[in-house]
């Protein structure tokens, strides 16, 4: 008997059974990026922490719709009180160019970067400029609902009278007198009632180069309004996931809820789940502090803190080595170690897809409990709130089973024909489809390669068989030299292996 | 003395000195698909012919900005008179699902197709669902200039009216009379005064998935405004040039002129480039149609007219061989012929890396003229409306050059270096700037066979010598078997292919 699914909600701050509103489906809304730069380390993570959620959720088999968005207007440069430039045409002026132009490169760097990285596309990808008119009429019913008011074309949340019948600040804890006592004397403030109040709409003056008509007049959306607007839009609400880098949660998913509830009298989702931040040295690796590494750098290892180049597969096994609720600090030497682990769990796949058991029942009764029990434990462990870091150690444990197997002289043939195969779905289906490790260099030349490679290997063995030593000798060393290890079975036959 | 580009105008109907509005810089509008459906040969021949267009005027100094639309919305199912249901949403309801995750597993699938055939993505990807405001004040704009009228919640375009002043039709050559005569009478077409008029804004019933509020009412755009709102937003008007399938003429083009004209009293844009069909015996090749093949069977060969399957660049090179204003019949011999003829132009960059020239004059006159003017001809021929086909011609004289100097024993030192330098530029640039030919298997894996294959042909060359002649055509017949074929050079060095 499998646990059930339990997940922190950051919003009770509790793990909590998961009980999806529509039975068999689940909805998940993650905060995407602002694509006014190169996609870096924290954009990996979060991305990589939501794409395993969506791969188990459906692995287990929910109907998932997850919708992940694009921040392409409205995210303004001082997040935390909503005045300042926009990022995008910010971007844009000093580039000369069109603002979406920017937004599109930067959106398909992204897109690369993910797909590099084996992270499934999301099932919709809304950008925010593409639903503006959800975005006015989510304002409008803020208005309506008296939670809102408009000051020189501009329109705010009025966050003190949302505090008088609900409570502002129930994600982040944080209380009307923090917020207040961390505010800043800034210059557009003398339009807000409040210097906690945030804006969903701005008046854009005439050489602000995106801008939409509105009730208000001429302007743009307020950053955290777009993901109100497109979230509700795509799965209803409430919806039952709400995703995101946990630096999101205040202001931006804070005011999310407010403003959710301000237009709707409901919350929009039953879970939170915040993804913690990569760091290094302890600080928050982000563009906005300068001390951030873009994935472009990582897989090319051209940067000052990097020691070699790493490939997409070994920086996603790295974050998932960690439970994505806990920080994960940069170094070389941990990556370096990821490398090997995950090459440890996948040489066991081309092993095990060589396994085969006997028709009848398994001899070996200790090591099928073995098995069966570490196949629930590789469910339980994702069960406690996607426990990556947990799992990896389990199929740890799968792959010496497997190397065992494989090397022993009879072969799986002491396990019933049922326990191989719950093996091999388990430790393909945790490595692949869940955890989302993909074989890399796939493709036609590998088959060339594996095809040239035995033919090299039988002439080392013919060489062998011949007592022509010297030329088996120089096949192997010129082997090594060209980074290619070579092992010489019991049974006679040879292994080879890329490193 | 390069000649002038010169395009083919459909609109004048004859090729054109192109002379930009803005001097070095190019805006260029091509109406992409519509995402309802599986990417075809449809799709890949036009994404293709306008990726060269978009490759050859960057190439030649242009600063261009390339927008590619994708249709999620809007794409009325009878297209001649906009009527009948929106294909997207048509398909979502037999998926059940949200249209727009429909929209977006085949947007994904275009662009993963893209991708693979090396198309350069545009500077901008607008999708319609994303330009509603834009397109219901561009609507609003031809109902203030008269030429559009209300009737029961839709807004039609007044046909007959706009002929008073403008002349439709004058794109596809098309009379008003023609329209009538081909003109069906069709549920909902006494909403319009006039059997040749087309939906602008088409009244939602409230079953509809996709529709938003607008002055008229909840309804959605009609398929041909979002490309005249999103080309005006991001290129201003008029622009240089619009371009799309020839069977877009009419009525998408057609409506697309009026509606500018209409609205703004000036063409939108003043090139327009149509590219031909892919055809099979002569039919066009489309998903209405039924006689269509998707690319993802291309690739696989799993379609009962492919005798084996394709790779992305031999169905590039195979579009390339033709004039993207000719049709191109669709057969399994001129793919082949196409993938080696592909594989004889990139065979010869290899050698072509290691020519090297001499320090003062070319010593060949005759052989340095020759080139120079094969790389005129380069040049000229794509300033003849991006004659590709007469390219490809030039550079198979270039690469018989290329191999000649290679397996010469001066090699390439009776030319001077610049002469050199320029073959280099010139083959390298057409081939994998212009023509967007990449390199297949590139990566690591290539890297380990090359050296693998290396120690392999030396081994060879010293049984060879050993006369162990048994040993060296044991390998050569290994090889041949699993598809490498290998060349002994003159100079004793021996080079290999993957066929």
């Amino acid at each position: 008997m499998q646990h059930e699914l339990k997940i922190y909600n950051s919003l009770s701050r509790k793990k909590e059974v998961f009980k999806p509103i529509n039975p068999g489906k689940v909805g998940m809304y993650v905060c995407g990026p602002t694509v006014y730069g190169e996609p870096h380390l924290g954009h990996a993570r979060a991305a990589i922490a939501f794409d395993v959620i969506f791969r188990y959720l459906k692995f287990i088999g929910y109907k998932v719709r997850y919708v992940r968005n694009i921040t392409d207007v409205g995210h303004l440069e001082d997040d935390t009180n909503g005045l300042g430039e926009d990022k995008i045409s910010k971007k844009a002026r000093l580039d000369q160019v069109e603002p979406m132009e920017v937004a599109q490169y930067y959106t398909n760097l992204y897109r690369q970067a993910l797909a590099s990285l084996n992270v499934l596309p999301p099932s919709i990808e809304p950008v925010a400029s593409g639903h503006i008119p959800e975005q006015i009429e989510s304002i409008q019913k803020i208005i309506d609902q008296g939670y809102a008011y408009e000051s020189n074309g501009s329109i705010y949340f009025d966050v003190r009278k949302y505090n008088e019948n609900y409570k502002y600040g129930e994600l982040s804890g944080r209380t009307l007198e923090d917020m207040l006592e961390g505010s800043r004397e800034l210059e557009g403030q003398e339009e807000k009632k409040f210097s906690a109040d945030f804006a969903l709409w701005k008046k854009a003056e005439v050489e602000h180069l995106m801008q939409w008509s509105s009730p208000w007049g001429m302007g743009f959306p307020g950053w955290h309004q777009e993901c109100t607007a497109m979230s509700i839009k795509y799965l209803g609400l409430p919806f039952d996931i709400h995703g995101g880098g946990m630096d999101l949660k205040f202001p931006h998913h804070e005011a999310e809820i407010s403003q959710c509830v301000g237009a709707h009298g409901c919350h929009p989702a039953n879970y939170w789940i915040h993804n913690n931040m990569v760091t290094l040295d302890g600080q928050k690796m982000a563009k906005s502090k300068g001390n951030y590494i873009s994935f472009q750098q990582m897989i090319t290892g051209e940067h000052p803190l990097l020691e070699q180049a790493y490939t997409p597969m070994n920086i996603r096994f790295f974050m998932l080595q960690a439970h994505y609720g806990s920080t994960l600090d940069f170094s070389n030497t941990a990556l370096k170690s990821a490398d090997n682990a995950m090459k440890r769990l996948t040489n066991a796949l081309k092993p095990l897809s060589l396994l085969k058991g006997n028709g009848s029942e398994s001899q070996d009764k200790a090591l099928e409990e073995k098995i069966l029990y570490l196949r629930m434990q590789c469910y339980d462990k994702m069960n406690d709130d996607f426990n990556t870091a947990e799992v990896i150690a389990n199929l740890f444990e799968m792959s010496s089973i497997i190397n065992t197997l494989h090397n022993s002289a009879t072969k799986a043939s002491i396990l019933s024909e049922t326990t191989v195969q719950l093996l091999i779905e388990t430790y393909k289906g945790f490595i692949q489809d869940v955890l989302g490790i993909a074989a890399e260099n796939e493709g036609s030349t590998d088959d060339k390669l594996d095809d040239v490679m035995k033919l090299l290997l039988d002439l080392r063995n013919q060489a062998k068989k011949d007592k022509n030593y010297a030329l088996s000798d120089t096949i192997r060393k010129e082997l090594t030299a060209m980074g290619i290890s070579i092992m010489d079975n019991k049974d006679g036959t040879t292994e080879y292996q890329v490193n």
